[in-house]
């Protein structure tokens, strides 16, 4: 089965920059954060209510690997994909990509499932839990069915491409 | 003489929220920063490029005002304007406001002088310095003078309006 | 009335570099907070004590002006000190200064109270406001009686010096 | 072999924390960067002085697994140690541990080889790769025999505990 990839376009701002002079580590995990909220926004599902409602989706677990590195002004690419998902768990699979000055074009911005295309700068995977607010593990098919049934519509989008 | 606003949209990051629960203090000090990049690109000035000729534009002094608390996912726009300049100084004032979900319609993010909307969050005053490589002041009108008269043209439109 | 200094030591982080080769002027907001936070964990206040009764002390307002720049690894004593408070408003001061590589005395970490020391970097004053959970306006004088007297009692000991 | 863990204390700030109230995960890879850095100083190398020279060690891949969260104001010990070394490689592994309030005992900071202790909170490796400032990979048992014989030396004496 595919990855269906949600595209998210932002650029590289100079605070995140380090003295090496390029983008440093950390701002990954912020971009593939942003890339996951854009993902489940386009799903249909604010991850601002999902909190109101008190369900948290803390990382379990991360991995990510670096080819290149971002550069300050640099018009960034986030696409993401769901790649598993149960009543417990999420999972996540991200490619972070240099692009052309694509910001003046916001049809690009827009969302819909594309091709990664651009440099590949970092990939990388991230796990996650649904924990409701006393930090304990929550099924979301019982606590959140909505939420449920558009991952389950959106999986079998993917399976059907 | 008035005000020309420059306007810069951004959605307010989970990262950048605390345990405040809203948008802790030291965000808004690089929404500043992305306001004035984003000013001054639309002068026709890249600041990437100043820094690749050895120009450095650090921060002289800066205050910021409180009014409302950003949250988690809001439409934030940044209005910047340049309020003085001279060949070694710039000067800039900002407002942070809450708009509504405005990403959805791009051609407000183009960022035209316009005047300032939306809910008040913070505003504030930056001053900068020109240097070089060296960390020493350097004066633009005899080492970027294209940069200067960049500056000119965009202060003269302001007395203009 | 002289300030009464409160000193806090902390290493500058890569990850608060810049490609200037500098720390980003957004940092300086986080070694405010925690000057202040230690500030008040030497008055006898634990910050994250006043957070679970429920009370919040977000900023208000902020000036800060740059002299020198920081630089990765730099030993940097922040120096805090309230100038001012009442029931419903705290004040605070800072210098932010590069120290030698006084991070082996660990006696110099304690915090006592100190004149300033060592090579200026940055200054700055900042005004902050005691909300309660609904962020409505809190006087402390009535609902954490222990702490308004512990400030007073400091306030007192700065008028004897 | 066993690990040879370095050990460095600091306490969670209140800009780390994020609206979940728990300690941001890109905080993480920043923690793990002063663990390092710790690690590297303990050795006899200050980092400092190796990008002077025009070495980079830039973050080629790593992965974290979160365990419990850390909260604001925590004293966390982060242990490192050395995994792996090549002449054009470094890899390291990391445990973050909330200890207790052990910032007023000065000696537990000092950073001696320690058996990991306190509740586990996040554990992960990353692998680093030295570069030249051309951003091209540089060997440095050629380019800095002496920082390549301190990191011999470590791995003997971890072999003979």
């Amino acid at each position: 089965m595919k990855n269906v990839w949600h595209q998210h376009v932002l650029r590289a701002r100079y605070q995140e920059t380090d003295q090496m002079g390029v983008v440093h580590n950390a701002n990954y995990l912020s971009w593939f954060e942003i890339g996951r909220t854009e993902w489940l926004r386009n799903t249909g599902i604010a991850y601002r209510k999902l909190e109101s409602w008190g369900l948290l989706l803390p990382l379990v677990d991360l991995n990510i690997q670096f080819r290149q590195p971002a550069r300050y002004d640099d018009c960034i690419a986030v696409f993401t994909a769901m790649t598993d998902f149960s009543a417990a768990r999420l999972q996540f699979e991200y490619e972070v990509r240099r692009i052309g000055d694509a910001l003046t074009s916001p049809d690009i911005q827009a969302g819909q499932a594309v091709t990664p295309y651009g440099e590949l700068l970092a990939s990388g995977t991230s796990r996650h839990m649904w924990l409701n607010r006393e930090w304990k593990p929550a099924r979301i098919d019982k606590t959140a069915p909505e939420v449920y049934a558009l991952l389950q519509t959106n999986k079998q989008q993917q399976g059907d491409e």
